[in-house]
């Protein structure tokens, strides 16, 4: 069986500009993935007459199913309706059904129907027609030359009723559409070149596979996914993913879509565990992703954000002879500074981080980019030197993605 | 003069499924307009040879300039430098500094040079190569039939030093290009339904402008555009930009794409003063925000995250029966942490976030999205109560930016 594939068509002059970001595209996509109809393109274009009846054109050709968002809106500028009625050679004919649902929408809403709203129960004739329940413009099913054709308004809230109640349905009760399997491996502390050669002889194995690398600044994912209903095929394919994973076992984190945060938040809570940083390297950052889980209060007691030697001093009790021999970006600073916040917040585990993220604050024997991070884990205690890169953002990201695996690991006993 | 027009080509089976929201072409979309390139027609594709000489012969026929983004990796799922070299009917050279650039890049982090790696210094012959100083893989310039085609990393913080230090500079060299007015005016503290309201007279007046309100969760951006070279419309639009900016002014923090952090921070900084925060409602995001400027060592000191009631008490001297009368959220316990963090820091000036982030926590009395802000500069102090809204992630941005305005406000004695 022939895989189906999928286009979307986003049609507005905001996402052109840039000032809202396509997110409806990224929804689609998974929803239809998920139901074996990958999405080969996505195209974006202004709300005028020639841009629409191309890209209508050029999916036609080669797509099976189009889904287009945006354009269906009550006001004039939107000319997304007439180009599809003239696309499928289709006049526009008021529908009882949508005139009944928007004046009932806008009743509740304590509004009065203006001719805008009206128009909405105008749709072209051949179209089936897609209940909306949260807006005034319904969805439409159209077909053409064996190729599906869905328009919705580009509302989010609007749009993903749309997908998920009618077009979805509409589509499994029409196509014949394959089995799917995917996985995602998401791995930290290994470069994409490393686990690349890591991998080779796995990969040429299983050449006829492809595996996305997908690089992060902090790790790189592994996206596996295959459309098949082949039994062999299948069980090869769930060979050749065992084999990476055993292969890459201590970088992966998680095979959920989640970030290292919310797996160690997971593990500290599932264990019972306390949790508080010092940082300086990463200045916030690790307390600002812990806590942008909800409920991590259950876990994370606070930190320490010192930045300045006083406060090192002061407040965890870096010793001056340490400041004073090695500086404040060394593995023994980094130690006394887990010391003294794991004992000030009083909890069972605590990381720090300290070093120089850039651009400036390099010396003769310190590059931009070293990092010193200290976990503790009890009265275990791990240290560990890093050399990441030039840009500032990214170090702190890096930083608190280190820390924070260095102590799932140290938790997990993962060596 | 004809307007030129821009299209993004986006390249990646990770945008094409949905798991990577295209950031990217909102980011570039931007850039282009600011320079008088409007960007038409958006198209994303997977990594395969086909999908790439059909978008690049499409938009050759249509575009001025053409901005590619991803499928430059090292790994071998990328083949689009072998389709451009087709395109382009242009063979791979090695190019000797961008070999020296990568064997720097690695040896910097302490690694060696592999073959994945090598690979990324062979270039199409024909290629103007766009340096690339925080990843391996060079921008590529290329022209075909009067069209300039630019080919960057899918890595965001590559593409924007691409964009640009190189693809900007090198368009403006080589085309004609209109002249654009431009204004940003980024409010804080009004609400846009508000902020209509107040220039709803002004709208009218000059009502051939076209002003976009930019609604953020942290505020709302005003943007002005004008693309003429006639010089009474020029005036006009002046005028109408100064009677906006003189009804909003105190709302304004910049007129400049920066964040409130950035000009927080320069503030602090000019008037040589200190820093210091105690986050329980924001989390540790006010102390990352201000250490993503470089430079920000020289004011900030650092900070306490106190997100349990004992390390208010203990390290910010909060009262027990503070605590016990009205519980972690309200003025009071916002007032003494402020009070004890900049004592503990010995800064000039400080900021203090106490409240429900949400989702749970709530109680009968406060609600989610409850805060309690207080600042102190010297021995002045200001606090004050905010309702924000459900989402914990978008309160806590809102926290941590009326915190730094509420500072920002009382250093420079706007009321």
């Amino acid at each position: 069986m022939k895989t189906k594939l999928a286009e979307i068509i986003s049609i507005g002059n905001e996402v052109l500009a840039g000032h809202t970001i396509n997110t409806n595209a990224a929804y689609i996509s998974q929803q239809m993935s998920a139901i074996g109809l990958p999405v080969y393109w996505v195209t974006t274009i202004s709300d005028t007459h020639d841009e629409i009846l191309f890209a209508l054109n050029t999916a036609n050709t080669r797509a099976d199913v189009v889904l287009v968002t945006g354009g269906l809106g009550p006001t004039p500028d939107d000319i997304t309706k007439a180009t599809v009625c003239e696309y499928f050679n289709s006049p526009l004919i008021q529908n009882k059904n949508v005139l009944n649902h928007v004046q009932n929408l806008l009743k509740n809403r304590g509004l009065s129907l203006l001719d805008t709203n009206m128009a909405q129960a105008l749709v072209p004739d051949k179209a089936d027609i897609l209940h909306n329940p949260v807006g005034t413009a319904p969805g439409l099913a159209l077909e053409n030359k064996g190729t599906y054709f869905f328009f919705m308004p580009g509302v989010p809230i609007e749009m993903k009723r749309l997908i998920n109640e009618q077009i979805i349905p509409y589509l499994q009760k029409r196509l014949n559409l394959p089995a799917i399997r995917s996985y995602l491996l998401r791995t930290t502390g290994i470069a994409e070149s490393r686990l690349f050669e890591l991998l080779k002889d796995i990969l040429k194995e299983y050449s006829q596979f492809p595996l996305a690398f997908l690089p992060r600044h902090i790790g790189v994912d592994l996206r596996f996914r295959l459309i098949s209903d082949n039994k062999d095929e299948q069980q090869k394919f769930e060979s050749f993913v065992d084999a990476v994973r055993n292969k890459t076992l201590k970088y992966i984190f998680t095979e959920e879509n989640v970030e290292l945060e919310q797996i160690l938040g997971q593990l500290l809570k599932d264990r019972k565990l306390t949790f508080s940083c010092a940082e300086s390297f990463t200045g916030g950052l690790i307390g600002d992703l812990l806590t942008n889980i909800p409920g991590s209060s259950d876990y994370f007691m606070g930190g320490m954000i010192t930045y300045s030697n006083a406060s090192k001093m002061n407040l965890l009790g870096v010793k001056q002879k340490t400041l004073e021999t090695y500086g404040a970006v060394n593995s023994e600073t980094a130690l006394e500074m887990v010391r003294g916040v794991q004992q000030a917040f009083a909890t069972d585990c605590a990381v720090a981080t300290t070093g120089i993220a850039g651009p400036a604050g390099a010396t003769e024997t310190k590059p931009v980019g070293l990092c010193y991070i200290a976990a503790r884990y009890g009265n275990e205690e791990v240290e560990k030197e890093f050399h990441f890169g030039r840009d500032r953002i990214i170090n702190k990201r890096r930083g608190a993605m280190a820390a924070m695996e260095m102590l799932r690991r140290m938790i997990l006993k993962i060596h």
